[in-house]
């Protein structure tokens, strides 16, 4: 299998930090998306909603969104587990990784989309065009506050965000609060103690490195 | 193991419809989302979310969202599979639920919630408050006339979803056209025959009436 990614992407770098979890090694072919490769013809053969990442297999398989990329990794390279071992720890991850990305990832990139000159009319990714909203801007932005303080309270009452031990849903937690430093300058405030003294361990990872 | 639902809430329906598939019955209790049920302390202890629905087990852990209620059911009942069975079935699976939820479900939610007077603050379902933005509702429309389109070329090719057979993306695709026809008005066009078709098919499952 190999992975058609972007460097700057976040979705990408879940899994990138997914594959290195796991000791995988796979090639990576990257789609320049400042040149609007993800555009191209070639691409959208790939992947018609033009967005990366996309896991392709050897018999030509094509797998987009990231849950759905992940979810086969799993099932082909099942160790260590990232996305649980019993029926309920699979439900506690997915049901966490669901809320990192619905309540946190997806806030951060309203704010941005919304807001970026050079994203006008493309204000949600894929294959059709949408104009910006500006006040999504600032309820981007509240979201995320609501967040890391949702995301504090759960980690005061557990190691990982999961439950005991690391898996899938500690990797879109970390890339979101990465992408809301980077993206909109929003580091974790310093009075959610319990969100910033897992970040610190969750980063010290090398796979965070990916 | 029992479920906490609302008659009228499509993802309370899901949750339903998927149960019905796999031939389980188990205790079904109501919150009254018009009363606001959801919002009082009994309810919030269950589901800090305060939202519907809410999977609970024997040893009274609480599943929300309902891809991982799903992710549980399918683990300790796994005949009929509604997740996919090989690892590339399961990875489709998880695509096209995804695409049907993010680019379908949530565009109508979007189309309601910030238009309903009675959701004034509540653009969001949850804990936290949000505005309502009223470009949200055009951009909503627009977005399930796209998913309407999209889907439509995507049953051209295959006969279910996810490919060649009956899976829980088929449920949340049948469950949001029935959501769009009831609470904004959007039937599916007659163009789209395709979708129109596996519409008809899908519809007349006994399990449809959950």
């Amino acid at each position: 299998m190999k992975l058609y990614h972007s460097g700057a992407s976040p979705n990408s770098r879940r899994v990138r930090i997914f594959l290195t979890e796991k000791g995988l090694s796979i090639p990576l072919i990257a789609v320049d998306l400042g040149k609007g490769e993800q555009h191209s013809d070639a691409y959208r053969v790939i992947n018609p909603r033009r967005v990366v990442p996309t896991l392709v297999l050897e018999d030509g398989t094509a797998i987009g969104e990231v849950p759905a990329i992940c979810r086969y990794i799993e099932e082909v390279h099942p160790t260590p587990p990232l996305l649980g071992e019993t029926a309920k720890e699979k439900a506690m991850v997915a049901m966490w990784e669901r809320r990192a990305e619905l309540e946190g990832f997806s806030a951060v990139m309203d704010a941005i989309r919304n807001a970026a000159p050079g994203l006008k009319s493309r204000a949600i990714a894929g294959p059709h065009n949408y104009e910006q909203i500006p006040e999504l801007i600032e309820r981007g932005k509240l979201r995320v506050r609501n967040f890391f303080a949702d995301f504090d309270d759960r980690l005061r009452e557990a190691p990982f965000v999961a439950g005991e031990r690391f898996s899938v849903a500690d990797i879109v937690t970390l890339v979101t609060l990465d992408f809301a430093t980077k993206a909109i300058n929003f580091p974790v405030p310093d009075e959610h103690r319990s969100l910033k003294v897992w970040y610190d361990a969750v980063s010290s990872r090398p796979s965070m490195a990916a």
